[in-house]
């Protein structure tokens, strides 16, 4: 129990300072970079059309690490970083701007809005370290909660296909458990990511705290 | 990787243990035993109503200390242990002749005679430390492989419930994929057992093997 709290803990500071971090005209540095989308519900529906590729998505990207080392393999798939906060996207945008790829485009909004930009457009999606609101009557904001899973359900383009990461136990367990309950089935579950026989590109977060020794969780889910 | 293997190997040499340790007379021991029935297949169909309670079996009961502390405070659910060696239930025997309880059961059969036994028999299956048949050409064997499942679907009187619990982390992966895919729904699932706020009655091997910090992982599945 304490050291699922200890990491509950862990997860809430880091929040925090990642947050508060601001960087000093983030947001207009985000607006004006050629790799952001600043309308993206235009493009609602025909983002397959728009980019002639795959659309694969982030929600959560913070300073997108995993999304850009993604991009960069993966050149046939269009990666769209879905991230709240511009100055979390500003070291992303810094990234692109000194090696930049074609294939990785930035949308700065708040996931409850991942419904008004996709509409069947999308055939991957991926959360990474999402906050894990510990508290019960936060649950609905997980990123996994039913509320955000009934809204996935349209932003799919034809099989739905959710990667899951996180170092966060509870989290992990409320996820799986939602994820079945919403008729998902299960493709790979690995409870110790990093001692598991895999390819695995790390996210930021996910390379210092795996040094702790946190565990790592993943789960690919489907329908 | 090594940790994975190390665990996997720790749990082959208790099994071989178990099963090696072969106690004299055991099979008469337990053939002769009131609280062994020897005839299991004549109740099939009619445990509920020869027993006038729910059913709740375990198959691997081993020496079954979980099975008998659980009818000790259950009494009103009749409990029935699955185990292929009498040399494992010969101590269940012996602890049921110097404290009986009327509501438990001893079947000393495999695990693959399970749907010649019951038929729409039993309320809730418990699948405690079972073998995890490490070797990917032995899967088949483990009693959550879909052979398995299949046969667990005529066991059942009504609504179908598998409780798991296992330290094997290969075991686990592979079990929660395998429930999912067979339709099941996930009640609960724990992913450090030992750390979370919850009654759990400790198996004989659970308590040797916490002791040694392995992680502990249960599942309750229903469908």
């Amino acid at each position: 129990m304490l050291y699922a709290k200890n990491i509950n803990c862990a997860i809430i500071v880091i929040g925090v300072y990642m947050r508060l971090k601001k960087i000093k005209n983030a947001d207009t540095v985000v607006l004006n970079s050629p790799f952001t989308i600043n309308n993206p519900k235009e493009y609602k529906g025909k983002y397959k059309e728009t980019f002639k590729k795959e659309i694969y998505v982030e929600i959560g990207s913070g300073r997108g690490k995993f999304i850009y080392e993604m991009a960069k393999i993966n050149p046939n798939i269009m990666f769209i970083a879905v991230e709240k906060y511009a100055s979390a996207l500003y070291k992303l945008v810094k990234r692109l701007e000194l090696d930049p790829v074609d294939n990785l485009k930035l949308v700065c909004t708040d996931a409850s809005e991942i419904d008004d930009i996709f509409d069947k457009d999308i055939s991957i999606l991926y959360l990474n370290f999402s906050d894990p609101w510990p508290k019960k009557r936060h649950h609905k904001r997980r990123l996994t909660s039913d509320i955000f899973l009934d809204k996935y359900e349209s932003i799919f383009f034809d099989k739905k296909e959710i990667v899951m990461k996180t170092d966060n136990q509870d989290l992990f367990e409320y996820s799986v458990v939602s994820f079945v309950n919403h008729n998902y089935k299960i493709k790979n579950i690995y409870l110790d990511l990093h001692n598991a026989d895999i390819f695995n590109i790390k996210t930021e977060y996910e390379e210092k705290f795996s040094k702790k020794g946190f565990r790592i969780y993943k789960i690919e889910v489907y329908k």
